[in-house]
């Protein structure tokens, strides 16, 4: 069981780790300024020359699509997911890297989607612009309304009618629908009301550009927008595409979500991981500088606690990450899901931990746009419940971990 | 130990309710909206109308500057700090309700400092229009770049010059130094540095017209700028005032500090407490309302202890801080203290985790603009910081503890 | 809500706190060395010799039968259950105290039971001698092989045959039975089974000599056998007893049960507030004359955080429980139902955790004989359990708070 | 950085499974009521019958010794320290599994020490026969009435007086001690008071029968004394060795405590993982016998999610220790140091508080002699102050942490 770095994947990590330090990090703050000046919802030109600079060079450099574990698919680095899972660290750093390198949520799941279950058709339209990082796109699953956490609630119909499907319902939190480049989403939606359980919902592929594809509003995590991508609350009103854009198949919508939420859920772990390390920096750099009652902060009453529990947790969360991941490569997703709710239900709130001791020991500094732990800490804070929260993976490790005694 | 509602402060804790739920909880949303739109620091002629009438109408009924124990002074109830915590539970349930019963921070704490210390001319120019909410006021203590929880760090300076002090450094974090009715600021000003270590800082009235008074930037608080009072980053470059603004006497600044700071901490509290209050309510609301697998949320898994938790632990914070009123009330401040620093160190935790449960029972809904409970957990976090943190109240705590074993 | 110390209590507070630190604590000792000698459920003249003396001596100061709320009932106090609060929790620090001054569970509880339910003949052959501390009692409800936190399971079968009670099943963890002294028990039996599910048990008074009656083995706690009071496994093979034995009438054994255990309940929280109190003086005592790594035990690294969170604790759990008292004295014991669900659930475990914490920081000794502190831990842990663990009030706290939701 | 079992020790851990399950749990039974009849510190015959067996049966198994890295010393295995966890965890689920195969401390790191320290004299006198099972030993390092956390503390006397090293003070805490087997001590003495600080200590092989060497009682943990081994208080009056029982010579005492700690913890870390799985499974197995209110209790509130986190932990400790085995086996105890003081910090803790879980699941009979889950518990909450106490070695974490920083 190795959870090491691998040899391949070490210079890979290393050129990164440069990669994001020295060219992304320096443009996030001039691509941040900009959301701030522009309509939210847009892209300024000089924020799609950035992204567009830092993309062309990073895939220059042959760091593109590291998700990808099929080689010939595309480019991909044929990675496993334990070596990816090293990269992902690194990109959790930063807000913009995951999207330089082509690696950006729900754009992986996507393609993994597609590259699985898609046909010819839906390849050569969807597939092809997304691993050259052209368009981008996003998956509508969540609903208002209903507790989303028992997927069988989803209730936005998609009918069959005329060799089309007619889509009418309203979706939620939708990941990246804000982003200008979004040209098109896949769809959760009940085609058999009737049918057996597992077997009532479908994924079709919806054009962003369809009539009746509207974007109702914007939601709001703690007051932000994260513009531009944002989360946009959507409502279908008849909107009609070929009866083609069904992926797989009817009916198979639960069997496709099954197999895209594991490894998407390792990479925000360890893309989470990467913020709880960039947290405990913060703690450290900041313990250390600042003094109180004649002593610097880091060593003041249970600050220093705190940071062993910090240093602690993350070798912890990052190790049963590793593990999972390990599993998803040698034992396939079937046998991994259980340690996939098991890292799901753990890491955030693990992550989220450690930020707010963080945003704690900084003071009010910590709460304010002079450091990114307020930022940090909402995006922490929304993986808890994004994707299932904790309590729903925790019961699938209970009935797991129950299961053989029955 | 009476900590129950006194026969005299039912029926204003009763009206209190009533106007917050009948005409300010109904305002605030249009106030809200107004900020949205507007220049962020200014206040829309709608908005004042809307607190203009509020107040009034509050004076009216007499549900004003309950916080004044002393009745003789202004108005007043003449309330026991028992009997206002009670109001206070009731205030924190809204943004905007302190304020319409002129019982808002940091302004009482300010008018408390100058009843007790203020000059005849401090309290004539100053504290008559605040009696009366027709300014509003600040608070300038804490620093940009030093640990503020040790406030022997304070430098910024006051000195005397040709009959006039004059100020030179900066403040952040300063609340409600955005109010464009701000008139006035306390500021915390190092005057003899060589003096004994708690003689050498002073409080000095500061017009917040006076030239060499700069507002530099807002501070955010998890990206949000608490618009239109916020919370300011200020430079002071040689303002000038004259010497009779300083408060009590030179040297003077902590002893004043620490009679401000214990019924003011008792206020948050109790306002923390309402907040609790209502996310609970929230969340048993949400709870019964939402169905996920079959059962309402409430009932599934952790869910129900974590209400009853939430239940609880509120229960204890709201005695424990009643206990601390009671202690002032009965043996004053000075004895009271380590009561101050229990429930500081305990009650703004307490509640952050309570709105935290909440947000998780809602789902992405909790994060959202949707509920208050994203900006209700912002105000509740911050808390854990201002006014010194959790870890410095409980050194205060300990060593109180440990102190009869010496 | 006066929950302070009458006038009335304050002396016998202090007269009770006198007697326990100069008569009870320096015998506890020899009496505790005479278990280790002699067969463990016996009780050695000297024993028997001491608790005479004490508790003569108790009686002879007046400070006997505190528990007894209805003072023309024998001898009683007539405290409000706020005012015996006080009293119970001085009674905590001591293991022979509560015995001492006859308020030892469960012939408080037993006392209670036979005082509002028992016929006169009931009162005369048990209530009077319990009244006067000549005798000791049980209860037994606990059953092995169910879950005992879900009453209905109970089975032991009570049969009306020839006149008489026949009395078969078994009963574990029976907390006093192992007291030579012990000559009656209060035995929760099944008597119809066919009746409306609240119907179906009574209470039947069960003489400890009645033939058929077995003590199977004394049940363990972390090893300990608590003798010589124990906590009893029996046996009841046709144990026979008149008719007339039932307390207040067949199928009301539910029914005096809800009774009987809501006071109780403060009595062992406050107690258990005792056992806190005199942890954390052990553990501010042993932290100031430890060192370690120059610096006294108590001020290294979260040794303060975790003083003042006892110490803060320790006072929210004292202030809920005095307001359970206040409940049941003020708006009765159905109406502070929820409140005992309150204390129940919390005040054990924030006991134990105290505990805990004073061992870790006395170390090796804190688990060792040479301090009182694992015999309190296995006192404290236990509570969690006995009465119904603290899931199982968590859930009845949950209820009561969505009731209003519904 | 594979944590896996290797093919070599996959076999060993499955013999060793099913030694303990077939041949060791069945005989734990009788040995353990044997100690209950006889004189406690010693062994009976049929006490001698049954280890002299177990162990004669295991080394002609090849079971035997498991914790020798150096194969060529003495039979042992030549195992990693990660493939040793692995079967360190299997012997965790047994009280006398360690010491059936040779495995048991303290004689695995007195053992580790002689081999590497001691003379070709201490050898033959000593090694040998603990290689073979033959006797036992002691390390004698805490002392009374000092904090032991700081070793620098320790004042046992090693005076150099006519050609021997005369010893005086007192050791308490010394685990093994009361076998009536343990033939020699380690004593960790002060030999040079005025030296450099950490080389002041020396450690002297001190034969048992040796005169001036008293047993003044056994320490308890929770009132148990741990019978037949024993925790000791020993007395040393003037006791008299001769020069060369010094170990690595004179003031090595603290270099030589540093290499014999350090894979000891790892063993300590990975038998309680075996601990707490067997909780875990007494949990699940009673989590599903049981019923109330209708519902198994396994799935009745907040316990699935218990379970949940049980699992998780669980997973995450054994991870987190294989890691420190692997960084033992790979970059040496230097750098593994921290990483061994992560294991110490955490795995103790985790591991009590899953017993704990694991307890209030069973309800009374959880803290009873009915499972054996109230010995475990004693047993896990020893390890957290066993060997330095979680905060000491937090420290030790903290201090990691913040060097690069400085």
């Amino acid at each position: 069981m190795n959870l090491g770095m691998s040899d391949r994947v070490r210079p890979l990590v290393a050129a990164v780790r440069d990669f994001i330090d020295e060219r992304i990090i320096p443009a996030e703050r001039t691509f941040r300024a900009e959301i701030n000046d522009g309509k939210r919802f847009e892209l300024s030109d000089k924020q799609r020359q950035i992204l567009d600079d830092l993309k062309s060079a990073a895939r220059k450099q042959g760091l593109w699509n590291f998700w990808l574990t099929e080689p010939e698919a595309g480019g991909g680095a044929g990675l496993s997911t334990v070596e990816y899972a090293w990269l992902a660290e690194e990109m959790g750093r930063s807000q913009l890297a995951a999207e330089v390198f082509n690696c950006n949520a729900p754009d992986t799941g996507n393609m993994e989607v597609l590259l699985r279950y898609g046909s010819d058709q839906q390849k050569a339209r969807w597939l092809q612009p997304l691993l050259e990082g052209q368009i981008r796109s996003a998956f509508a699953m969540t609903e208002p309304g209903v507790a989303s956490s028992d997927a069988s609630n989803i209730s936005t119909t998609g009918i069959e009618r005329d060799g089309s499907w007619v889509i009418n319902g309203e979706k939620t939190y939708i990941t990246g629908a804000g982003d200008p480049r979004c040209a098109v989403m896949i769809v959760m939606a009940l085609t058999d009301p009737d049918g057996p359980k597992r077997q009532r919902h479908s994924q079709i592929l919806v054009p962003t550009d369809t009539p009746g594809v509207e974007i109702v509003r914007p939601m709001e995590v703690f007051g932000t927008d994260d513009a531009p991508s944002g989360h946009m609350h959507l409502r279908f009103s008849d909107a009609t595409v070929p009866l083609d854009h069904v992926i797989a198949g009817r009916g198979r919508g639960f069997e496709i979500s099954q197999g895209r939420l594991g490894p998407g859920r390792v990479h925000h772990c360890m893309r989470a991981i990467g913020l709880a390390e960039k947290a405990l920096d913060l703690m450290c750099r900041r313990g250390l500088e600042r003094t109180a009652f004649r002593k610097p902060i880091a060593w003041l009453g249970g600050n220093p606690e705190r940071i062993a529990r910090a240093r602690i947790d993350i070798d912890m969360a990052r190790l049963l990450t590793l593990r999972t991941a390990w599993e998803i490569d040698n034992n396939g997703l079937d046998v991994a899901r259980v340690w996939i709710s098991k890292i799901k239900a753990n890491v955030p709130a693990v992550v989220t931990r450690v930020i707010d001791d963080a945003i704690q020991l900084h003071g009010a500094a910590g709460l304010s746009q002079d450091t990114e732990l307020a930022t940090m800490y909402m995006a922490a804070r929304a993986l808890r419940i994004v994707d299932g929260p904790d309590e729903v993976h925790a019961m699938v490790v209970a009935r797991d971990t129950l299961n053989p005694y029955r």
